[in-house]
């Protein structure tokens, strides 16, 4: 039975690395006998938007929406169609109306890439980010008045609600528990950001008891990005509102040496709808088509991906090849310090995986 | 004539610091003959609030409003009274009502100073945080329906006014054309936060031909926090509005080794209220009460508190002594792995003052 993936590699970079996540998991089927069929799909990327006048075609939902994953690059051309246009006709679409609404995101320091931060080895960094990825601070509640003018005001609703903030705090607290620590850290701003957060607040507060051995704590979201960089070893599991998550999962990885090898999980957990697994780094105009893009966030991501379609021991090889070739030189990329292409790179796993 | 002051110390260490920053400003009186006349208020405190009911007297605006600047400590006692209430009863208050709408915060790396950041020394690390700092995130208007049910709703509005972002950015121009690199950076979020953040850059790309001289680019929050990790010498002037400016003026100071030491200014550039200084951390109830807490925040603040009230010359001198200091271990505190308390690094930096 083979899983079904829909591929969607997007703009810049995406389109590059996107085929060594594919190459990694061509290795994974000989490897490990699972079989998948992959579609590749051309929207959800500015050239589509451009041919199209929208980032998808209407009826997007119905050519995805029965596949058991996507597998998905970057989106995002910003010299031809702005940001906030491309990434809300399909990332953010994607996310919310495939109720993906916890954004896994792990940070680890892995062997052999070099950190900016002063006396860390690998073992000292290995946290899990879970970001709410529906709703928050990512509203489209909002407008403008008074166009052009001196009194010009500009609103744009924080949207919280019971159901959205309780199920992400659930998750978060199981995969605490799971671990070894038991420690979840809650990111807050309730002392300025004064009706949404101290909600927020209070909705840890009332889960956290049914979950008596889950040690946990909060910090305000100012404080905590130091801690990041102070402190990266304190953390366990960290679960924070969509804006604070953001943030918080570029600066993480920032701290193991490069958000190029971080991945992402845009999950509906119970698998109603098909979840979404991309790199962290976004389309990154500004290298894209030289092939010197830093592969390892997408080829993570198909590791996350394998673990959400079951095939764990899989996933487990991916991340195992992944740290054997990252502690190599010779394979690095650039961000990393190396001179390595995509290409090499993905290859080197792909061997690692089928010789591991 | 002398410079009329109103202290405000606060809860926890700030009743602590404050009387360091007095210290240093008497031996600025001396050295330089610059003439202060201080008043203290009690209220803008925990203790206040737990004996009136609320955080300030009814007057609290004709008690301070006519002095020269406010040197002010840190509130907030969460044990106590609920943050959100202590902070928008006091601080908030102030930056609002005296439209102290620029929140000026140096980062910058000192001698002396353990960075948690490999390969960085002093003169790498200097540049400003330019916060706006009366609307934005920090809006007070929304509310909650439903309270209790599933079908709970809480929303918080994001506000931005023309007038608002503009008089911010055009600070923080005028700055960064002042300064040697002439260089502005924006953050901004405007593929997520996709009203209010859109509105912020076009704001930005408005100005930006007014001082054709100023080099500026911008950055999305989430990539910023990463770049501040590893290329904080990228930086000269960066500009945010709220809710951003709060999380880079903890981060960046985190980026140079301590929040401990970071000073900011909220400052009415008109001067028609008067500007208020403090520290950049909090009232640290975790080590209050020690005589541990690191006093140099506090002295910085008031350095700047001098350079608002014309005494460039002196600031300079405290900003020096501080440098003095610092480079020597004995006078360090523990959070920059001393053993030195508050009360010996601050004499320390009034002598340095007073003979430099
Ligand atoms: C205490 C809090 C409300 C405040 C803020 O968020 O503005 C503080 O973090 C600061 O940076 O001055
Ligand atoms: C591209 C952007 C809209 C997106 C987000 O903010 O969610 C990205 O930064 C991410 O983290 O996936």
């Amino acid at each position: 039975n083979a899983h079904r993936i829909a591929v969607i590699p997007g703009d810049g970079i995406g389109k590059e690395v996107v085929p060594e996540g594919l190459r990694v998991l061509d290795a994974v089927g000989q490897r490990f006998g699972c079989a998948f069929h992959f579609d590749t799909f051309d929207f959800a990327s500015c050239d589509y938007y451009l041919e199209h006048g929208q980032m998808m075609p209407d009826d997007w939902k119905a050519q995805i929406g029965g596949h058991d994953a996507i597998f998905f690059g970057a989106v995002g051309w910003p010299e031809t169609v702005p940001d906030h246009v491309s990434l809300w006709g399909s990332l953010i679409q994607f996310r919310r109306e495939f109720d993906q609404y916890v954004n896994l995101r792990p940070v680890r320091l892995m062997p052999g890439v070099p950190t900016p931060l002063a006396n860390r080895a690998p073992g000292d960094i290995d946290f899990y980010v879970v970001r709410e990825n529906t709703e928050g601070e990512y509203s489209s509640i909002g407008g403008r008045i008074f166009p052009g003018t001196d009194r010009e005001v500009v609103v744009q609703e924080t949207v919280m609600t019971r159901i959205g903030v309780d199920r992400v705090l659930r998750y978060a607290f199981d995969l605490a528990q799971r671990r070894e620590k038991k420690h979840l850290t809650s990111a807050t701003k309730s002392n300025g950001i004064s009706i949404t957060m101290p909600y927020w607040d209070e909705r840890v507060e009332a889960m956290a008891p049914h979950y008596p051995d889950v040690r946990w704590d909060k910090y305000h979201i100012d404080i905590l990005t130091a801690h990041f960089v102070q402190h990266p070893d304190w953390f366990d599991v960290v679960v924070a509102s969509n804006l604070f998550g953001d943030i918080l999962s570029d600066l993480g990885p920032a701290c193991t040496g490069t958000i190029g090898i971080a991945p992402a999980g845009n999950i509906n957990p119970e698998r109603h709808f098909p979840s979404l697994f991309e790199p962290v780094h976004g389309s990154a105009p500004d290298i894209a088509g030289k092939f010197i893009a830093n592969p390892v966030g997408q080829i993570w991501s198909a590791a996350l991906m394998l673990d959400h379609l079951g095939e764990r021991e899989a996933g487990a090889a991916v991340v195992r090849a992944i740290e054997e070739v990252l502690a190599r030189s010779e394979y690095r990329t650039r961000d990393l310090g190396g001179t390595a292409g995509t290409t090499e790179c993905g290859e080197a796993i792909a061997d690692a995986v089928l010789s591991g």
